[in-house]
């Protein structure tokens, strides 16, 4: 699979904002609560790909296809508000994604849930959708619920990782433990597939940065950042040094 | 998505009459028992929208028709006996709704519950079909269910509107907390999804009328009202001076 | 939906012989476990209409259409032996019916139960169908499962008339609580939905007609009545009995 | 439905064989764990059908097909493994059958079974499809699960036989509880719908053959016979002495 | 069904590696984490079959096919860190494995867990699909579940084969119990269906070899082994040895 379209010399630089639907709008401010304020921090930070809901793919697609960043639509999700085993279901189909210009499609999968089975399913009719079309999918490989309590990070992100690559996914998005030789040990568990890590929760700069560093020499292609860019001060500065670390 | 059909000046005032699947009759009276009551009521009071279920605009199919008011149809429904996790299902497609005239057609979610997760996946399923063939579609979302016993009421109204949005709703319809500040930013997190407010039960006129204020203040774009209406002595006065604050 | 095929001067009078799959054969003597026996019935008595599972809809098939009793056909059914909450599916289809020669069809659901979004779906599939080819549906609508213990007789026969109609039925079966004032606002419930009453358990005859007498001066269009019938010694007689205080 | 194929003067003798999987090979030994065996037994005993499965059905179809024995495909099966509620799913479909050159198929239902409604319906959708390719269908009707627990076994007896009437199946096959004037009234029940009953586990020669003329007596048309023929030292034998009291 | 791409002189050694999906990279190292290094092994120890997973099917599918060894695609799988009843469903469809060049499919069956009948029934679908196109299918049959704790390994081992032979499978794959006189009754429980072994946790030369001499003497066509061979300090001495006792 061809993943020109969403990267750049090999490396990719996504801002997720699925926040929204994922956790609410707790996570935002006056400011970036507004999808367009995120469209223009894209278009100006020069990001290789936004990742947005069906809903706000529509609702915003003029102003998507204006800036001209690729277009990566999430096509499962659900609220943090359930307690139980976590289950997300597709909301998007990939016919409806080609509509809206998107450049590849994201599915995510929690692993260890006690409806993996159905998940692991319905992304793998997707993922033959999707290559259909031509469209590159990467699976978000979250593990979950009451079965991985207690289990290592290490070897639940290099698990998270050989998944992706197993079930034919062109890029696998992960949680990054913070060790940088358990990482190197993910991305090689990965194969072929490649690797983004997550960005996570807000955290400050100078650490921010050290990761950004560890995954580009762990093998990985690259981020998929949301609230430690969209909820900064500046945003536009803390890309600046993100992709400086990416690209050099 | 056009809205201009169930709007009048992009302010929205619908007459919402789907209580007696959800509730069962105790809602009614001798006189509101009857649907062409309720279709007089609209009809004479010049609501922008009126609320059936598949049932009742088939069995009243004419009289709604000759009313001339924009027919919305509820797709899905439940009884409130049962006591679990709660599940309402579709019970009329688009194409009947389109059939039966529908001018748009509804759907509610309980996000929190079990089974969120099936009424998001068949939400989508209706709302792709329902903007194939045009028809705007609004969704009732009310957080539900064991998990979000004891939750704070503002931020699951924030956090039902902007569900609303992610998953591509044109109109929420959601319960309002009775605080202006919270609504707002509820509204605001909605995006370019409108947003209108549920009646709920009866409430004594004056502070009916300050609620009326206070939504169309945040920049909601109008209510779907039932009981406080149809419920009323004199249910076109009580109409006349919603309809004053909302129009002016 | 046009009910003339089974109602006379707007009366019914239904012969229910369904009681083998959801009772067993406890019901039965010697007599009336025989189909042929019920269809005799029927057939002299002149009733509006008797109502079968597919099976003896199928293999009395001949015997029913001499007769020229028209035929309602039941969708779905369950045995009484599981004792969890109460789920009926779909067992027959409307095509099937057609092809079998029915007059109307009919399904029942179980408000209040765990598995009542199932069945209200289902029915709304078939209701679509039945009406696509012209066939009347009749809703048994049974409240049942453990959230239901407890609650007022009186309200839950007006819910399931309710029901009947925001669903789409054209005829709904309801148990009568034996109170006159209550059975009234039910069938005022049901709005242009007509109401017919379940004959339920045997009782003396006496009981049995001044039954009958409420119910049909409660607005109800008759009875759909089993055991107090074919159980009776003389059938033919007290079936005299209640069509004269139908049909005077 | 025509049953000439599988009868022999309106009479039954059915070799089942369909243990492998529901039970496990512990019901066999070296000489009967092999199909051929069975195949042989069927062929020279003259039984009116034999029973598989579909795997048993394609490896050995060409040694079936020359044998002339009329096949009996059972559609669904189940290890005796799981101990929760029983549920045995098609595993076979109508069309594979006729491939396969069978005359009738098979299926069974565990009514009282937590899973009882999905079981009918799965029958019922096999039903109508057999009955389309002319082919006739017995159904097994055993009450299981926690419901039936400490239920009469005469009245459970009747239910299955009246189940089976009721949902349209041509032959029920039953176990009998080893009353003849309970299997009579069961009988009565099917209408007319035929009675099978199963072998079940091995009995001496003189109980077996005391059955038999039991079952006749009854109105049944035959048994579905296994271990008591199998298991036997000298299955010829055994046969003989069992079409004697049958046929005479 | 032709089993001549995937055996030599009837007999079978397939290179299993769906491990990493089943358990994660855990069972890898530096060198066996890389697909291409197991197609090196498979390749030059000229394996009859090399199991893999879609994803990596796809991602390898040059090199795979540049190997020559005929590839079969294991179509179900799930992760083991679920702590409930195991189910594993499909992920990749017969149309899809033909497209990348399979030889044969294989599909996982737990027995005696609480979702044995969703894996057997669809195993079924599949199993008729792949006959229609020409593909042998292999069927794992695990005993799993709370219902199996504490059972005879000897009487799971043979249930396991005889389930294999009645749902049509062309091969089973069971686990042995280390008695061959076991292993023989279970070989004969197949009937006309061939069984390999699992290699499974990585044992000492000595008791592997031994093994492999009591499955050929069981009438097993072979084995399908991973980490015995590519855990293995020289896998292709470990393969020679192997082959040696398999083909003399």
């Amino acid at each position: 699979m061809n993943l020109n379209k969403i990267t750049k010399k090999g490396k990719a630089l996504f801002l997720a904002y699925d926040q929204g639907l994922e956790h609410g709008p707790t996570d935002f401010n006056n400011r970036n609560v507004d999808p367009n304020y995120i469209i223009k921090i894209a278009r100006v930070g020069k990001f290789t790909g936004i990742v947005f809901q069906k809903g706000i793919s529509e609702k915003y697609n003029k102003e998507i296809k204006k800036s001209k960043i690729p277009l990566i639509i999430k096509l499962n999700g659900k609220t943090n508000l359930f307690k139980g085993e976590p289950i997300s279901k597709q909301l998007c189909t990939v016919e409806e994604a080609v509509k809206l210009g998107a450049a590849a499609v994201g599915y995510t999968i929690y692993i260890g849930s006690n409806y993996e089975d159905e998940m692991l399913q319905e992304f793998e009719n997707i993922q033959r959708e999707a290559h259909r079309k031509n469209l590159p999918i990467i699976v978000w490989v979250y593990p979950r619920g009451k079965s991985v309590l207690g289990k290592s990070k290490k070897e639940l992100m290099a698990y998270a990782c050989r998944v992706g690559l197993e079930i034919g996914a062109d890029i696998i998005k992960i949680q990054y433990n913070g060790n940088p030789k358990n990482l190197k040990w993910a991305v090689k568990s990965a194969g072929k597939t490649k690797v983004v890590i997550a960005g996570g929760i807000k955290k400050n700069e100078k650490e921010l940065l050290k990761q950004v560093e560890e995954i580009i020499n762990s093998g990985a292609i690259g981020l998929a950042i949301g609230r430690n860019v969209w909820q900064a001060e500046k945003p536009l500065e803390i890309t600046k040094k993100i992709k400086k670390v990416i690209w050099g």
